[in-house]
């Protein structure tokens, strides 16, 4: 996996730093968090804190003290074990896009299938630069609703080997993704050792977390399942219009979060989450790859690692209809800074459109680019006496051509980052070889991505086992019998 | 002017640096350097180097006594002060793209014409992110060689009021704009109280100065205008296929020029200059926008800094055909670290394309609009008690929304980034308002700039004095009368 040894990027003062530091106690403190789930809210009351109704208010020293338990790094199994990652320190974690109803394919967008789903799964297992299929890569609209989780958990199992994260609608789902768990990974005990998913937990920001969504954490919880917990927050909408009072409402969130896990399960392992861009204040519509958003993630780094938490956020994210210029400088404006800012679980790394609410196959393989890149440009420079290559300026002379230098014919394969998508063609060549602009090249590279896709090698005993799980759950659940899918 | 008081990123430790200081030193007293214009040898055998034919072995100590003398920071003057500037410290000063033969526009690529150098220039004086009109915008090719620059600095005066780049094609040339520039600034000791024109004198890499640009630089030195001597690097060709090669080569390069000047003239103005990228080893075209040039580029900050120099480098470098998703994410993958390594001098800041072979109408927009968003991006965020916004909280309360509260309504004309070309409108309204991509509104774009552009007022006198000198020069030089342009 992919570890990033350059420095980190920080911006903020330690004077700053306090500031924020007495923001985030006063939420906490004086305005308190709402928790929709009673459960959460009795975890709270019995350790102490002051409660009233849904809402709880914290003491400060208190959330740090569950804080600290929290692990600063932990191990994410996946069934290939040389596909398992960590979760903290330098260590980045790519997953792709999350989410979207839609989907796009050249200049057709239309409803996202199961088909879909899969075929996002398979280009994930397919690059190395992503180390997770993700989640819910698409919503694929032609399954029903209450069972669809478990086409989803089965298809991230099956077509990929690598780390997955959970369904997290309900305490059900969350007990099915664990159960799929078992049955992959062979028991309870795997499971306990260290976790092998990870969900998305999203704050009903601003300072609510909702029941559903709680109720399906206590369960990844108390099966040492990892979670990410991630206040949500578009600033002018569910934050006020100020980065600092954002970062602080973050804080508070992100750590209330926290608080809870540690209390279900010391020492379960979580993340520190970070959704934030902007409003655009002109159209109402969620902006992406902003200058705010790039100091947000900046600010978040640093927060995190204060808090000795590993640390979510980044990503591909643009507002952008189609895989234009747009799409591209504001995916890179989140995604450089994503890499300054040392992100752990960088989801929505390949495939983002449309603010998140498409899926696009061809924007997937530009992501892919730009991220293949920037693990290459973030690798600490090796100076050393040998790579003055003084020898090769000895060959050369002034005015001469390293092309043919000796030390240019025994580099030449290593020396430089080598594009899957980027072109350097000059213009009479790209245009007598068709003029292809990067997203019609890009729809090349995922086609024939597919194409040479391989499935991982399963034991036949252990799907079995996941396809009879999800039949069974699927006719409890009150949904029709599907055909079992040929993976 | 924009400054750049956002942290710098480093990425060579103390002992990297000395590596490097020991190869630069290596590169000038045991290989040497070439200067194949007599004159310049000259300078140097006088001042006690060791000359053989026009190779110039330098001692370090007395190149870096040399560089000692240049200014660490100069004033750029322009006819209008208000658009002055200054070049070094955290100053960083845009000029748009140098030198392409060719403009595209929309589908169409074509040769470059004079009318094309103009509506650039006019570009670059509308748009307030960028500082200069840059110098060889375009080379128009419907006017003769020998008198083209009269028309192109007489463009660059007129229809700009912010500082300009002059010729370096001969001594010839420099003096033309040397004259020019007296007419325009009211006489010679305004050009000796500070430079009214900064030019590039790029090195015959590796370690040449050419004959022709270095008669240019000396014409320039005496006259106290500004220049930037820039090693040309492209990695593979020019340089060998290492960074740290050629970065020791590039300091090697630059501090020589440099040098050169302060013989010539000591304390005159100049600039530490950088372009620096690889070759595709693959197809033998130079790429940009590469993980190799970004790393030259946070490391020649670095080390331009270490020398006390202002430097160049950066800009919106990309090796795509077409205003396409390679286009915007090359161009961003240079222009971020630019802001990064807080490039002082920044060329080629807009309208880049195909290498550099070609100006492109709508990558300028693109590259305007990342340019804003940068230029926004860093700075320092004020994180004050007043900015966390507690009252919006205590207003808005759990699961609200901000939109409506009493610090929104108060802060959302000026809370965030406002784009240029980007788009936030959802998918339905925009495929009804024709789903235009960001190119094609980027056309829209700089067609109205173009429509709303006022040329700045000049002085009638002033103007007719240049017209009348580029009237008399062109009959000097050999060519036809051109009818005398109407600005």
């Amino acid at each position: 996996m992919y570890v990033n040894d350059m420095p980190r990027y920080e911006i903020l003062s330690e004077d700053a730093m306090e500031v924020l530091d007495r923001g985030w106690r006063r939420i906490v403190s004086e305005l308190g968090i709402e928790f929709l789930l009673p459960e959460a809210v009795e975890y709270f009351r019995a350790a102490g804190q002051k409660v009233d109704g849904d809402k709880v208010f914290l003491d400060p020293e208190f959330l740090l003290e569950q804080v600290a338990k929290a692990p600063r790094e932990f191990e994410l199994q996946a069934r290939n074990p040389e596909h398992s990652v960590n979760v903290g320190g330098n260590h980045m974690v790519f997953a792709p896009v999350y989410g979207p109803p839609f989907v796009r394919e050249g200049d057709v967008r239309r409803d996202a299938k199961m088909a879909d789903f899969e075929n996002f799964v398979r280009l994930s297992q397919a690059f190395g630069e992503l180390d997770s299929p993700g989640g819910t890569v698409v919503e694929p609209e032609d399954r029903p609703l209450d069972s669809r989780h478990l086409d989803m958990v089965y298809a991230l199992q099956t077509l990929s080997d690598k780390p997955y994260m959970g369904s997290v609608i309900s305490a059900e789902n969350a007990r099915d993704t664990i159960a799929m768990g078992e049955i992959l990974f062979g028991g309870p005990e795997v499971l306990a050792a260290s976790p092998v998913s990870i969900s998305l937990i999203n704050c009903n920001s601003p300072l609510r977390w909702d029941d559903r969504m709680l109720s399906a954490m206590l369960e990844y919880n108390r099966a040492g399942q990892a979670v990410v917990t991630t206040p949500f927050l578009l600033m002018g909408a569910m934050s006020p219009v100020s980065i600092p009072a954002t970062l602080v409402q973050q804080i508070a969130e992100a750590l209330s979060g926290i608080a809870l896990t540690q209390l279900v399960n010391p020492g379960c392992p979580v993340v520190f989450g970070s959704f934030l861009s902007n409003t655009d204040m002109k159209s109402g519509s969620p902006s992406f790859g902003t200058p705010e958003s790039a100091i947000g993630l900046l600010c978040t780094g640093q927060i995190a690692r204060r808090f000795g938490l590993p640390w979510r956020s980044g990503g591909g994210l643009n507002a952008s209809q189609t895989v234009d210029a747009q799409a591209a400088y504001e995916s890179l404006m989140t995604m450089l800074p994503t890499f300054l800012a040392g992100a752990n679980f960088v989801m929505h790394s390949a495939g983002w459109l449309e603010g998140g609410l498409v899926s696009c196959y061809e924007k997937f393989i530009v992501d892919i680019e730009i991220l293949r890149e920037l693990q290459y440009e973030f690798k600490p420079l090796e100076v050393t006496e040998e790579s003055l290559a003084f020898d090769a300026h000895v060959e050369v002379g002034a005015g001469g051509h390293f092309l043919g230098a000796a030390h240019t014919l025994m580099n030449f394969r290593e020396c430089f980052y080598r594009p899957l998508l980027s072109s350097t063609e000059n213009f009479t060549r790209w245009s007598n070889n068709g003029g292809a602009d990067a997203t019609e090249r890009a729809a090349g590279i995922w086609r024939e991505t597919l194409e040479a896709y391989e499935r991982p090698a399963i034991d036949d005993g252990v799907r079995d086992g996941l396809r009879d799980y999800v039949a069974r759950r699927r006719i409890e659940l009150g949904d029709e019998p599907v055909p079992t899918p040929s993976y």
